[in-house]
């Protein structure tokens, strides 16, 4: 057996990571890369997501799932090709997306009479489909989602938050009337905010998207906006269309109404992708690396038997085995038991990885039938007796959950401001801090100002309004709603 | 409320169902079609899987990836998109995998200085990523499965069975020596076989697959083979290739081992694939459609309230809701409320979407606090007082699990032959007999002859081989190996 003895050693990857106030954006490559979330691809645009990254993303996945199903959603799976010509029936649509489409041209040894675009997303080819599908009021609602991946071109690609290829969900559905629709898209969204507040401890803004920032062909967008550690810029978590009867004319999807009436469906679409585990990263993470959520953490407890000779050994290793015992099947437990690691490595490097609790188990600890569980998020160190560690376990997973959840909130409250003039608006975009939320007057050339000349964009308008808007604050002039302001990524 | 009564109506999509012996190809296309499993896209070569055979497809994938992480198995996700000159890197592989390609040539609004091609399958961007993280001995064993679609160009479709992109996992795994990777790629195997023989009620011949069917690239293919109803043709359904060290030399995966040397790491590569639910289709249906085995059926029991009228209405559904609940949280239950829709062609169907069980419920049986069950593959009668009915239900679910896997082992039984003389094995491949079992001297020239004259072709020499082989069924010379031929699908 060998172990390393050297600090240095044992502290050589968090010691090589950058401070987030020095760095945020290396802070973050770094982590994602450290903790084992993600991989630099040889594909242009493109990472690897690690079985680490990947068992996160199951549980979130899981999690939703459940969410969604338990609203009547059903699962199914579309081809990813779609025809050029199928994507271009909505004008919008594929002036939104073409310029970010990747081009199947051959295939089978021969060049195609058309080329195929792998899915931007699925509205084209799903919503044919449905024109098949539904025929009578019977039919409807429709209500699917899809788990897959999507391609939008991106040369200059970032982990999870910006690759061509990247993992999400998108949920279709259609309907008999505007209204339906609107609710089902409303649904949907709050869906989105319970889970990501819920399972992500990430605090939302829900709000509508302004015109420009709109999905391409939707009515209406609804978004939650959760604002980011280091730069307090916004991450769009999850977005829900009302598409109107948009794509239920452009795709002829049409059905006779229980009046006798022909009509044509109005339809949603709402997508959530492994971006959201970006979101985790720079929202909770802190200078020695990530703090996972418990509810979604892949690891929830990390036992690290320490010893030093063989005697030691062999009084830890069946301590563990009744401290395993004791924990249960209700969480996720992992032992390291690498013979090639100390104990101060692998302290460090399940911290990089955020797992929320650590255990440590000694051969003081087994005479004394008790551990040291050590707090990821606040290193608070508890002695917990082995006949009541499940308890204490569960209740200081649950602890964590909150606290995160606390913090983040509290981060949102204090980096949000009020902001009347223009000049606060700018300095608050230009120092990075946070979000302003400032009225508006909906004209988009005071939207397209304010981008222009700060960066800043609006986020959204928030689901919560004030009874008045006072005036806008780039033109003066009355305005009719607030807004969010930040920079976004 | 529309109640339809005509019998004509009721019956309808059953009588146009035709008969397995009429034309077996039509019945396996109407029934996938009737059923819902899976539709006709508008994409050369794809169809769309619906939602109901999307939920088979997940009760599969949660069982299978279930067994696979008893073995240690991990989930990532690797682009689906892969430069040429890496998928050139191992010869055979390419040249088996080219003629199938779809090629990316623009993307981002630009033509692409080297094509991608969508994965036919991903052992050459997985490698090159296993040559990046295997450095060491420790690092060994790397044991990573992802579930996802491939592409592989298809010009003539069939649902499941043969589509340009299906729905599969691909597990990758890397060793430290020869012996262990065959000794994975024979456990992956034995995952398969329990899987398919287990859950899907489909008994299997583990074998070997000859050289010219072997995978591209491979050392060796084993290989999982079924026979299916109807024509009685073979369906691969499950394989485990040993890659020797063929990637790990191509791809240049080295690791410094445990004694100081530098080597070349041997690797695994299995998939099984959405095929599997074509295999569920034509063993267990019959001419009224789908017989699902219980284990991963959609729905497990579907109610059928039967009244007439409003009062009877008001008299049975608290029984249905009472009949839930004594059937508990552990079934997977559907009641069929459709007011549009009779009782008769409710039970066609359920029937024809293969639901295991079928619990009806009338006026009458509320009286004497019983219900009806029917058994789909039997349609056995049961008459069951609600107070056992989830004992009653659990034990049948399970009796139609054995019974579907007896009667698919029997007719494997029945219809595989021993073979000594090559005009009995043209004669069973041109009469659809079934599998022939015969020796074979393992010359190649053997096994085209037979393809070319009978269109059979060895499906696998099965891993229990006689003692003796006697002779070459095609040349008569001492054979060394023996042999299941089949036609395939």
């Amino acid at each position: 057996m060998v172990q390393a003895s050297s600090d240095a050693r044992d502290k050589r990857f968090v010691e090589d990571l950058i401070d987030q106030d020095d760095d945020f954006d290396r802070w973050y490559v770094d982590v994602v890369k450290g903790a084992e979330l993600a991989d630099d691809a040889p594909v242009r645009g493109c990472k690897v997501v690690r079985p680490y990254g990947y068992a996160l993303w199951e549980n979130m996945q899981a999690s939703l799932d459940r969410r969604f199903k338990a609203t009547g959603v059903q699962n199914a799976y579309f081809p990813m090709l779609i025809p050029r010509s199928m994507l271009e029936r909505e004008a919008d649509h594929v002036e939104g997306f073409a310029p970010e489409v990747a081009w199947v041209t051959k295939g089978g040894g021969s060049e195609l009479e058309e080329p195929l675009a792998i899915r931007p997303t699925s509205e084209a080819i799903i919503c044919t489909m449905y024109a098949k599908w539904v025929q009578s009021y019977r039919d409807l609602p429709l209500l699917i989602n899809q788990w897959c991946s999507v391609l939008r071109w991106e040369d200059r690609p970032r982990a999870f938050l910006r690759t061509s290829e990247f993992l999400w969900q998108e949920g279709h559905t259609c309907h008999a009337s505007a209204e339906e629709a609107t609710a089902r898209a409303l649904q949907m969204l709050e869906v989105y905010r319970d889970f990501v507040e819920t399972e992500l401890a990430i605090p939302v803004v829900p709000g509508v998207k302004s015109e420009s920032e709109k999905f391409a062909g939707a009515h209406r967008t609804y978004t939650i906006e959760a604002m980011m550690g280091g730069k307090r810029w916004a991450l769009q978590s999850g977005t829900s269309h009302d598409l109107g009867d948009n794509f239920g004319r452009a795709f002829g999807i049409t059905f006779l109404d229980s009046d006798g009436q022909r009509k044509h469906a109005f339809s949603t679409s709402w997508g959530l992708s492994a971006r959201t585990i970006g979101a985790i990263v720079m929202v909770h993470g802190d200078d020695q690396g990530l703090k996972l959520p418990p509810r979604v953490a892949p690891i929830q407890v990390v036992v690290v038997p320490i010893w030093r000779k063989e005697a030691e050994r062999d009084a830890v290793e069946p301590f563990v085995a009744s401290v395993l015992s004791s924990l249960g099947d209700n969480v996720r437990v992992h032992v390291d038991r690498r013979d090639d690691k100390t104990p101060g490595f692998k302290f460090n490097d399940w911290e990089l990885r955020g797992v929320p609790l650590r255990i440590e188990v000694g051969p003081r600890d087994v005479q004394n039938q008790q551990v040291v569980v050590v707090r990821r998020d606040t290193r608070e160190k508890h002695i917990v007796g082995v006949s009541h560690l499940a308890e204490v376990v569960a209740d200081l997973l649950n602890q964590i959950q909150r606290d995160l959840y606390e913090t983040a909130r509290t981060k949102l409250h204090t980096y949000t401001e009020d902001v009347s003039s223009l000049e606060r608006l700018y300095e608050r975009a230009f120092t990075n801090a946070g979000f302003s939320r400032a009225s508006w007057c909906e004209d988009a050339a005071c939207e397209a100002r304010v981008k222009a000349e700060s960066r800043a964009t609006i986020r959204c308008l928030p689901l919560e309004q004030p009874q008045e808007h006072g005036l806008c604050v780039v033109c003066g002039r009355p305005a009719s709603v607030t807004a969010i302001f930040a920079r976004a990524y």
